[in-house]
């Protein structure tokens, strides 16, 4: 038995190599990754972390230090699902999804990195390891890109090697958002897939407008059409336009999930292992998308989620994400240039070790 | 036109007179209470405020200071409605409830006091001034009270000329829930409204054998009686016992209120402004309740909630909560002692003015 003696939490801000904007969220330039380090009496470490789009980092952080540093410290490090459920409950009153998950999701993938360590095991097979690969698409926020950017950047994904990609969408007229899924189809040809994301920023009835629209362009998925509290709106676009849909990255428990599928209407549910309470969260949401009967897919840290969808039989997508995480590890992304799949990480643990040194001048007090 | 020009963040931690048990959270030893000033350019200053049972409290200062005083600085303070929905917006990732509901919650309600004192009207009149009093009762955290404790502090209820109380249910058994409501109702005698709260302890069928135990000792409303995301549970537990459920206080948005209303049941919705994203947050879920048809009552915070209900030509109940926030403010909650309604301040603002000397020694940093 290993006892948690000490929970050290840092706070970076990390500029993004350009600016880059969507149709909800306007303009990104920075994001945050609040990291946890978990230390036990036997002398091993875990390092978890999560992050955000730029804002509430410093709170997030916060809620660890003075919060769950204090039901952590003491038990028993090999309980992870009992020290999650702990944290849940502990700050229930404040907690219940939002930014808590955040932070739970932080220590929890800590706890996570110290059972995969301590078992010798890569993440991917201790999860399950239905394969170490899974597909993979370039997922751009370029909605302030100009169409000669956005088929450069796209070219620059099959250059990679990748066989999918995703654009997002809300231009200023349903016109002009054709205008780029069309002239991306007629870059990439018709056989890598191609998704589409309007993050949240449209009605139900442009919605089904739109993807009545895009039918002819052979699009994978119309990711976030409307705000995610809308279980009906979703159910309606899908059944009306009759484009399959896509959303989660802003639902943060697994009962969100839960009445997504159960209420709404979710053909590719995107759990975020940083924002629903992490690998243990991520798996519970996993195992409903099974009981479901669809897939399940990611949004965002690439470097994690390889590994977390490589186990599962019923894997979906990995989005390769553009807040590049990944880049301030030792191992970034890899990506099998004939297939365009993912490969998961071999080494025991989560798989993503920090480069320390790049990190350390984004570092920040919070 | 004022604008925005400072915004002070306070927190502090306020021991509760003796330590009080509910049957999910636990032992209660404190509550806090983030304060947030307001000050607008042309020289005036609005207070507002949230609270917690204990925890939190510091990563809601620290959402306030980091990231949603950059929204409000410069903002027409008039425009309040507007500077609710950027704050929700400008924080959605890690928002949507949960944390963040309280951290704008507090900013929201000093808004309103700006803007009650600007129109020189008192907050329950600029509310729509059904009434200037609301029925009211006495809610205890009394699990862990002996019977005898259990009975005094009733009768203390009953001194106070309230007619109606809450007892706290979750008892090792059901047969010792059972005892302690006969023991109260028969304190009582049969004119005092008579309410039971769970605190979301109980499984679905629990529940329901329950309430069904419950019905002979004419109880107004079973509150909280499982996890407020079980929605078809909420229904199930109403339509098979028979009895009237509430719940609200731990939703956090309009739109979790909706899906309770919607996919669930409750009869007497309790939203709290201090959890649901403050007074511009309540009159949403309070309109919604017009909409649906049911009362509306409150959780929590009775010296501000007693405007808030008494404004509403469908006031529920007034709960006069055991976190004495009120205690603290230069008005405690007033009872009228012949009717046991409590009455709201004429004053313009909010009507908490809070009594800074006696809160001072609990300010702590954040
Ligand atoms: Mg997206
Ligand atoms: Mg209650």
């Amino acid at each position: 038995m290993a006892l948690i003696k000490e929970v050290i939490i840092e706070y970076y801000r990390i500029p993004l190599p350009e600016i880059m904007e969507d149709a909800k969220h306007g303009l990104h330039t920075h994001f945050e990754v609040p990291i946890v380090k978990i230390k036990t009496d036997d002398g091993r470490e875990g390092v978890g972390y999560t992050y955000t789009g730029g804002f509430g980092g410093k709170a997030i952080c916060s809620l660890i230090a003075n919060e769950l540093t204090d039901i952590l410290i003491g038990k028993d490090a090999s309980c992870v699902e009992s020290i999650w459920d702990k944290m849940n409950w502990g700050i229930h009153y404040v907690a219940r999804g939002g930014l808590a998950s955040f932070a739970i999701a932080a220590c929890d993938i800590a706890l996570w990195d110290l059972r995969a360590k301590k078992a010798g095991e890569p993440l991917y097979k201790l999860l399950g390891g239905a394969s170490n690969r899974v597909k993979c698409y370039g997922g751009a926020i370029d909605l302030n890109f100009s169409l000669e950017k956005l088929l450069n950047n796209n070219q620059k994904y099959l250059d990679m090697g990748l066989k999918a990609v995703k654009i997002k969408l809300g231009q200023k007229t349903l016109a002009e958002d054709v205008k780029r899924v069309a002239a991306v189809r007629q870059l990439i040809g018709p056989d890598v897939t191609f998704m589409v994301d309007a993050n949240m920023s449209w009605s139900v009835e442009k919605a089904i407008k739109a993807g009545r629209e895009f039918l002819k362009y052979d699009i994978l998925f119309l990711e976030e059409p409307t705000i995610p509290e809308d279980y009906a709106g979703y159910a309606r676009i899908a059944e009306e336009s009759g484009m399959a849909v896509a959303g989660g990255e802003n639902l943060r428990t697994l009962t969100e999930f839960q009445h997504m599928l159960q209420y709404g209407h979710v053909d590719f549910p995107q759990p975020d292992a940083s924002n629903v309470g992490g690998i243990t969260g991520w798996l519970k949401v996993a195992h409903l998308t099974q009981a479901y009967n669809v897939s399940v897919s990611t949004h965002g840290m690439q470097e994690l989620h390889v590994s977390l969808l490589a186990a599962m039989p019923n894997a979906g997508y990995l989005e390769m994400h553009s807040f590049p995480i990944d880049q301030y590890t030792t191992r970034p992304l890899v990506i099998d240039k004939e297939t365009g799949m993912a490969i998961a990480p071999e080494v025991p643990g989560i798989g993503v070790t920090f480069d320390w040194d790049k990190l350390a001048p984004h570092k920040q007090d919070f």
